[in-house]
């Protein structure tokens, strides 16, 4: 069985690349185009942490598909409604987010899945007018299934989240993750750090022979987490690249007016 | 009479000082407010040369009327009715493309100002909630009318335009002068390039005590043309910001993936 | 030759009564349904002074045929690719603003009429829908065609405009008016006050059969110049109604909060 | 710990005082800037019953944020997803419909938390682009949390709910406890009036020291039920206020009429 | 009781008529007015499986208006608050996928009913506009529900899906429903065929005095169905009736060009 | 010169076969996604005669981009703010409408053309992406440029309309035409009747060596008119195709209702 042919980013991984990619929070299809235009892998519109709804989703998606960057979606939460929605308007992959528990990754990989891997309502309208006749055949097992590590629930439960049949990546939010192991110790019941929960998680990855995922905010901090063996790197955002680059200018230009 | 306190702009430029804007060519409120908490003087909406449409201003206004950042527009074309709407709605100055005579400067500038300077017709629904009571007696001669000298029509017509009373300021486009000078230069009846012809803009509007501006792709060229004497600098543009801060940062992660 | 099967307003007046119609400015259709539930015999969108865009009309005017109100559009300027874009989407008739000489008037009520009476373009793809098979026999002389006198100038020309074949009716702009007759006695020019210039008006639109109409801030001025011979009433706006009645029911509660 | 700088209702009730609100239901940035302009302490974006969508809330937000007023969201339902996007939009508080349980109410109240005290998610995009670089810090425990009491089921669990920490605020909602409450008289389980079930919230919530407030079409019921201790009041809507507004001006008008 | 007077389709069972609709994916609201102009019964917007988004409801809902074709919706999932949404909206019933369990049943027909059939918490804001001041008096029983029986599971648990009280009709999804038992057949635990299953789940309505739906892409399958007892036809959607109409001018054009 | 490399529509022109395209007056970027899938050579979308605005051509141009099919678009009036933003937006083409003289033919291809050959300005944002890095320097002379030939003036003007250099194509609009001689007619001053025009049209255009193309309701028509010479035919429009297959599955199955 192969999915190398209709979904690029299963080639890169399987071939032992890594996958580059940026989050889109900014609602606009023509934002989308031009991060599409940069060369990115793939891309992923970001519903949970952005003013993107439902209802920009599809004409961002156009965009993409005006390129070969694959469009990926992140959800706002783990919920077969907007999930299936989001596969059927042609997402090739979706990332859960807060995904703590076996039953929540079950739950998560069975949405993307028609039967009998899933429960994926059939009626990928979109999908077919781009993925061309055959795609209803090859679509049950495609979309891509991220799960989001970043709770100390998670990591406690991350032996079972991760041989959960389907799922094919992981995906690690250290914003969440640091706070939630900092509120833990608060607490007294854990003394792991962020930076050794990553480690930890990314070894149990590839133990379980799934892909790691992981944000990074900078150029740098992505390269150093490839090393260490990630191979799907969210780097950045629109919205922070535009912030970052606009205030950049307008300090070098601010700093010659005396 | 004093403008400096119901528009920024004019107090900068009668203190000496620059403006320092750039151009809004995603059609997205919340790109718009990113770009206008990064302290901007001022942020001109590009209706010209961009997917913004005039469904899109109203949001992208109010985006910028929370923070102390000045909107301003760039109409597609010179014509009474979108300046009068976008002035209503709540634009503090207008920059008119394509301003090639006299009589284009008088309807140019008549179109922003009520009578006896002007035409306008009365009815600023929006400004008036956020610029107080006293607005419509202040709003006449308030707006900034800002005119596009770029062919060599214009630059014949120079100080006829020029002296059209109301007149703010200029704003050259660089790539449609070279354009225009270029095709002149092919019919032979003119060598004049497009760098004598700037200072030669630059010149004449100061002669006659009017602000120059112009477009600026770097910080670098920024800071050359306001030592050459323009007050007013477009430097660079939303849109082509984040291509090049993501093109960036994916090339610095490419070159470490050997 | 009788209309009033197809236009409701046309009836109204043939029958010597007064309409009575609002403004919209809100863009939004579940407003536009809410004011049309009130009763009012026609409302106007109004794509002058306000946000409403183009974009926005199609479904204001939904909204409105799910009432028997009748939908006018405030265009704004007098332009025919915006006059045609709006009968063509089912405006039952258009109110043009400063139209000053008798040279613009032939213009507007031109692009409100098929050949030979005008240049209208042939294409009411929405309007058959609702008006029923026979629309396009009837559509040429249908759409009711509003002049806005709102200058001195157009005061100077009024007979001239006033005989323009085809021409339903005039709307004075009372602001734009008292602006524009202010102006010009500035210059000295004139001595003519606005409330004797709309004294004339109504008269001059009597002597050429044409329904005079005015816009109204309240609804005591409405009775006013209904009883001056106005048969056509713009009460207000729901922006105006909206502020109005928010502020009047906070100042309620807080003079009990002492 | 001191709210009061960042959240001006917080103040309010700590003073003593009353929030005078009104909800948002017409879908438009215009509509919810003239809201805003007219002196109310917060306005809340309806989202359970109005046409207002997710898509809508960011625009309608921006427009808040042009005036001091504090933007509160009503959710369609207890769901973390809504609630997370409508924290990371920048709302400054929640309302909760049909909160029955304790575990409901504990659902909700985590929700808009983040770790130890919630499960919120960290990526509030916007909110810190006005309210400054340390929000991140003070952005747990900032946002409001108000849960509905309107059924029977509610009433009896009252005490439960009260006692969950983080709780700030009830609401009532007259209507839907009124219909639950004769629909329990039905079946003969229950013998309680509504007017007797709001006093008995009101001092059920000022025993657990928690602000109560409740849904008031008019300002003399609005004056009512802050005199019985409500210092929450939500009083009518755009939509309500609009409706009324053009009723009253159209009657006023017609009764002129003969 | 009588529902007939405000829900057309109810009328047309009870005379034993068959109700023709089709499934609108166009998020658009003129082709929601073109469809709706063609003379269907009623027309179901899909929030399922297409780009049609919570947003896009209320402009299309409104086009259906202007004719007397009847409203639903076919919600993503069963999910209380866009049920309760859409009926406020005016969606006089709504069609619930993937119900499988009589629990899941009583949560959605439950969700359509005020107190005490349900748990629908009141405020039609819209639908009262257009259905008169009585409509909160008959609204609570008012909207059809339908639940869709599309799995081995539903299958299974047909008799008691189809005796939870107030649940109007069920429509069958013959591509799911014969995924799903492929997918059974594929473990072996079941040997029934779509076809058989579809005329069992028929049958089984028609005992329970319940109306029976389908969805069938052509003419042909619908006359089919509704002479097996089908009452209720979902006949293709307007997405695929505009694909299929355009590739056949097309081809026949192409045909005569050799 | 070779144009043939960046538009085919001149491809398929110089090796004399007939360009196959329908209107898109639907504004739904997914309507104009099924359209361009069907197989059409081009699509022209309608700012003139149908609820399509400014605003929706950038997500239908996204639409078209995912197939190869070219996208034109027909512009509401013949004015080159709207010509220079739709061909900055990546529009291939325009077709403008009631082109009667000379002089509106060559403001028309004028506002197409860079200098020398035109006035457009300079600043393709979009296009630039899909069409790669060279398009600024092919740009000039790329749009394809198409003069509606639809009045009795232009039929009088129409040697004087067809020597216009840069014009590559006329588009005959027969109701307009129809309805513009019959006018005449009615004046006395002609006779001609609108199947001779047409012809008189088709044969001018092939004199000047400029393409003639037409709009058709019918297959039946376009293959007629491909057989007269036409090398651009306009089949239908998707609004009407939609309401076409509907009615014509609707008026089956009810056939077979008794």
């Amino acid at each position: 069985m192969s999915h190398s042919d209709n979904n690029r980013l299963r080639s890169i991984w399987q071939a032992g690349g890594t996958v580059f990619n940026s989050m889109l929070k900014i609602p606009s299809a023509f934002a989308a185009e031009i991060m599409a235009n940069q060369g990115w892998d793939s891309l992923t519109i970001d519903l949970q942490h952005g003013p993107v709804s439902d209802r920009d989703v599809f004409g961002m998606l156009q965009a993409i598909f005006t390129t070969s960057t694959v469009p990926l979606v992140r959800i706002p939460w783990n919920e077969p409604s907007i999930i299936m929605r989001m596969l059927d308007a042609g997402c090739y992959g979706v990332i859960g987010p807060m995904i703590n528990t076996r039953a929540e990754a079950e739950a998560f990989v069975g949405a993307c899945r028609y039967p009998p891997e899933g429960y994926r309502s059939y009626g990928p309208y979109r999908t077919g007018l781009e993925a061309g006749p055959d795609y209803s055949d090859r679509g049950s097992d495609t979309p891509i299934a991220i799960a989001m590590i970043e709770t100390a629930a998670a990591l406690h439960n991350l032996d079972a989240i991760l041989s959960v049949p389907g799922l094919d990546a992981i995906f690690i939010g250290p914003n969440d993750l640091a706070r939630s192991l900092k509120a833990q110790q608060h607490g007294g019941s854990s003394e792991l750090d962020v930076t050794d929960a990553i480690d930890e998680i990314i070894a149990a990855a590839q133990r379980h022979d799934i892909v790691a995922g992981i944000y990074t905010p900078t150029p740098e901090d992505a390269v150093r987490m490839m090393e260490q063996g990630c191979q799907f790197i969210a780097l950045s955002a629109d919205a922070y690249l535009l912030a970052s680059a606009a205030g950049q200018v307008l300090k070098r230009v601010r700093a010659n007016t005396g």
